[in-house]
């Protein structure tokens, strides 16, 4: 059988997916399978018999990120697949688990054929992806690609003050240093947590990079007064301030182009009392786009607004921003390689970025990396409710199968 | 000394509300004396000293309200004059006790003259007026106009589950309802606990009623998503469809008259996570006005709105419009009275509507009643910085005596 003939088995997949989802399951069809809890455990364990039964000897490092790497015809770092069997609460079956199963099917399909590769194929399942339990996310591929060292990863506690490298101990996947993966190529599937491919009738997407973010938080003084004897025009109103800067905001994205996106989530009002004209109001800012440049001006924008909206209604702005992620642009040959292996099998791709973060955005710093995302149903995600078909499921595993395959065959994409 | 070269002692006034703020004082200069706990136990027993020293007896009713009234030639239901001495926590030394001290220091200044007058002039302390330990407010000037029952009152509980009545007996304010005070006019002076008057330079405001007050919960739904994945069109952002929408509240206001306030005091945010589209806000909105039909047809607009906001964004919206307040409007002939006491006292008086309840709103069902305003610098109250001038104090005790004087001289007002 020619390589660009395999195809991944669906249903072989599907009963994976299930079997794994019954670990941590909700009563409404999601799971809670946090970080290093009882059920990342299992979990773990499952994908380790998974992976023996296929013949391929799983390690663990010192961050427990689990990996697997079939041999290849040359002696060359691998072609990583992966992503992460962790979720957040009352989460999703697919949010990482679709990316670590569809990487097991692959090997699966290859060991099944019997296909000779020239760069090693293997499969990682990076811990603590979420960064519910274990603040920030990302950690673990973070810490591999340099981003933080390992002693501070495994001295982040959780909210009952457990140490993420004590848990890594109870759990019996504190490895070493030294059995860390090196990917010589990284690819991720991941659903897209988003509507954009569901709007557009496409099942899979090529995602070319990873969006710059960057948080602040705006706090509006005015003066806090009895909703009665206070007249509309002396009023130094902090949330009617706070609403006139948020649809600013809201403008600073839809005016720039289809890709920029803004959100407020996060507001605090105080006294907060029905009768009260409040005086202090706090909110968040995220602002994404793949442009720094463009995050850059979006803040420079921000800052006018508040300013208008200060002298318009007399009220004291202060913006601190306090986060930035730098946007990730992926490995052009990767892109190519995921490109190719949809045109191969004549699916309908679409080009975008990522609007949220992934394992891969760290990756993509120590070697060539691209993702793979699958149509999520209603764009929903991090929720029970979070789906996608069984046919875009099979679409993307076969795109990525092809895609590791070319990669393996071509060391200097 | 004929009537209307009567004046109050100022010092005199200014002393007692020294010693009076003395009670319950805070640490930055106002007071917490809530109803019915100790501080007001000791401010009442100090009130009944001040009338016992006058000759006056006081008496107190089945609510614990005090009262006092000085001898007429005719045998009428009295002038009476008064407000209340508890006080929100760390609230102001004026709110409520001014109107209670400037009665008091009217009925010293008659003393002293030893005026006759054909009704009898008197004073009253209502219990708990401001309804912070005890919801509602003014429930004891309520109980005496018939809103409430006497039992439905005794039975209100504190957070702690202390019961007014409870605490009245402790207290030793266990009167009996043939105690109750039958006003035949009632005048009540107050702080104007809002900007207008120092905006507009005037000591003293004629308060021609009590706004009319309405309070909706609004509940916008939309749909919480990542704030990553999803572009701005496809979104349905509940909160920028509130921010709009809140916008839109505070023009129905600023449309209508110089007098109609509209104000989103509460708003709650779920999920309320920086990286989240909030899914739902719920906010308040208060709408005042003297025109009952002016606050139906802003009801309207709201919906009005509302609707406008659910389609051009796609978020359901739902309000529930949980409380009314009917608007008060005080007796003719009794803002006549102030209105010839400012010109005899060549005070360029003010005529307003009180955007917050007083006692008066309820008094103002069983007798012909008004209220007397006093400038609140920077118009702040329920706060320790809230203060008025010895010089507007005077000027507002002195219009309170001439009204006073000029109501018991004129039985069919």
């Amino acid at each position: 059988m020619s390589k660009t003939s395999l195809r991944i088995n669906s249903d072989r997949l599907h009963g994976r997916l299930a079997e794994l989802a019954a670990i941590g399951a909700t009563p409404a069809g999601g799971v809670t399978r946090l970080a290093l809890s009882d059920e990342d455990k299992t979990a773990r364990h499952l994908l380790i018999a998974w992976l023996t039964e296929l013949d391929l000897a799983p390690r663990y490092d010192d961050l427990g990120n689990i990996w697997a790497v079939r041999h290849g015809a040359a002696d060359l770092d691998p072609v990583l697949m992966g992503s992460h069997l962790d979720s957040v609460v009352q989460g999703g079956r697919y949010d990482g688990a679709l990316g670590v199963l569809a990487a097991l099917e692959v090997l699966a399909t290859l060991q099944e054929a019997d296909i000779e590769t020239t760069r090693p194929i293997g499969l990682v399942n990076w811990t603590n992806e979420e960064g519910v339990r274990f603040e920030p996310a990302m950690t673990s591929a973070g810490a591999v690609a340099g981003e933080f060292t390992a002693d501070w990863v495994l001295d982040r506690r959780d909210r009952d003050g457990i140490r993420f490298g004590d848990e890594l101990q109870r759990l019996g996947f504190a490895g070493s240093a030294s059995d860390r993966p090196h990917p010589g190529r990284y690819l991720e599937l991941h659903i897209e947590q988003g509507p954009v491919l569901e709007a557009l009738g496409r099942p899979v997407g090529v995602v070319d990079g990873i969006v710059g973010i960057t948080w602040s938080e705006v706090v509006i003084e005015g003066q806090p007064d009895h909703a009665g004897p206070s007249p509309m025009h002396l009023r130094r109103d902090a949330l009617m301030a706070a609403a006139q800067l948020m649809l600013e905001i809201e403008q600073i994205a839809v005016r720039r182009d289809p890709t920029a996106v803004a959100t407020v989530g996060r507001i605090a009002v105080e006294a907060n009392v029905i009768n009260t004209i409040p005086g202090r109001v706090t909110f968040s800012v995220d602002f994404r786009h793949q442009s720094p440049d463009i995050l850059e001006a979006q803040i420079e924008q921000l800052h006018e607004a508040a300013a208008n909206v200060g002298v318009h209604r007399s009220v004291d702005t202060d913006i601190n921003r306090f986060w930035t992620s730098a946007p990730t642009a992926f490995d052009p040959g990767v892109l190519a390689a995921i490109k190719a292996a949809t045109d191969l099998l004549d699916i309908p791709a679409h080009h975008q970025w990522s609007g949220a973060g992934h394992d891969a955005k760290y990756i993509a710093d120590i070697c060539p990396s691209g993702m793979i995302f699958v149509r999520s149903q209603g764009g929903l995600s991090h929720c029970e409710a979070e789906y996608s078909t069984p046919e875009d499921i099979e679409a993307g595993a076969n795109v990525l199968l092809q895609a590791a395959l070319a990669l393996a065959e071509s060391p200097d994409v």
